[in-house]
């Protein structure tokens, strides 16, 4: 029998280059660009196995990694770093890295292991269109109130059921989840929230966002979003908030 | 004799979209895309005058601004935030974006008038590439000591003949500069410089970066540093650090 080899990489990209995390098939593009087949691929040129590069968070089209986690199996033995190195040589250019690899026990599964995501929403606040930040950030011209946001923020920490804030196309098979941290900090124009949960609904932190930004405009109140929470209709809830303002920056494990 | 209106604006821009501020013809390329040329096109197309957009900071190629200003004359007035309207209509697909722009008197002159220029200079300091930040900072590997480097750029604080830290190409008339300010603060993997003065000799920044960069990684030391500063000769210093680490964050007026 085979000996397997499972390494566990961090890893880093740009979501405006990627259709997503999750390697896909459309029958009008083909085989669209995502960062799991970029690794997949390269895995491919250097060890001439087809592997199954495994996330712990299928990220969105658009949607920033500074902390992405993922495993994949080889049948034959690599130096981490060396591993590393090559997999940089064939996919720094197409916009993603590989920040860290390491060899880890087969119990280790990047997915399922994981016990936390941490996830970074960032908001522009202000008139101007953004020249710098347009795929980095939200820009949100309206005068935001971060402390009103922040406080709001604070009903939506606890184990609830967030069918309120998540996507109709989600297959999770339990509305409940746990929100361990939902941060807001803001600095000049600059607002940044951060989330955390074992894991989320889909769509779920750019649903909580886009809702929230209505509380900041002085639309909406803290109580709506108690309401909102607890009615647990999608419909109620604020638009979802565009994907290149997250990024997913750590996955936890034991 | 017809009115002039001079209007004075803050501008952002992407420094990899460009070959720097200014506008420039190439015999080989024809007319090259700046940040000049892009504000001088739109404010064409918006008032059919030929003006000339004067900024503060002439950045090269591949420099970043969130603080560059500009000024430009009309002979028929445009309330403010309309002209800004109009010129992000323009410009803002380009990487470049007006924050700010009022109405002047004509004694207001973007470059001549300003009292200070401050700089920000990014370092990103790991093994791995960037993928997020590969056109926003400076990749270095070799690890960084950013005490050394903070305690050695004190010695480029004040008034000095910067000769060792000037570009051959540099059309200044005199070497001597005035310092004002040399930060240097690090957190994780980042490395930030902010530098100001009332003017720069051309890459003096740059120049100065790339000889810290040095000291930073343990092949020079402060003394060497002063030694260079004192012999005033540029063979001596390090080499110029990227373009694409720099940022003209403000320019300063009485």
């Amino acid at each position: 029998m085979a000996e397997i080899y499972r390494y566990k990489m961090i890893v880093e990209y740009d979501g405006g280059h990627f259709h997503g995390w999750q390697r896909q098939y459309n029958s009008l593009q083909g085989d669209l660009k995502t960062v799991q087949g970029a690794l997949q691929s390269a895995l491919f040129k250097i060890t001439g196995q087809t592997v199954v590069v495994e996330g712990a968070g299928r990220t969105d089209a658009g949607v920033h990694a500074t902390g992405q986690v993922a495993h994949f199996d080889l049948t034959t033995f690599y130096p981490a770093p060396r591993l590393g190195d090559a997999l940089n040589f064939y996919v720094r250019t197409q916009g993603v890295v590989v920040l860290h690899i390491e060899q880890v026990a087969l119990q280790f599964h990047a997915r399922f292991s994981a016990i936390s995501r941490t996830y970074q929403y960032h908001i522009i606040n202000r008139r101007s269109p953004l020249a710098l930040d347009n795929h980095r950030a939200w820009h949100v011209i309206n005068k935001l109130d971060g402390e009103a946001m922040r406080d709001a923020a604070q009903h939506l920490i606890g184990h609830y059921d967030f069918s309120a804030f998540r996507a109709a196309e989600c297959q999770g098979n339990s509305p409940f989840k746990t929100l361990t941290k939902f941060d807001i900090q803001w600095a000049g124009e600059r607002i940044m929230a951060t989330i955390q949960a074992r894991s989320f609904l889909h769509h779920q932190v750019r649903i909580m966002m886009g809702t929230l930004k209505l509380i900041g405009e002085g639309k909406w109140t803290q109580e709506d979003l108690v309401k909102i929470r607890d009615e647990k209709q999608r419909k109620l809830a604020g638009p979802t908030a565009p994907a290149h303002g997250l990024y997913l920056v750590d996955v936890g494990y034991n």
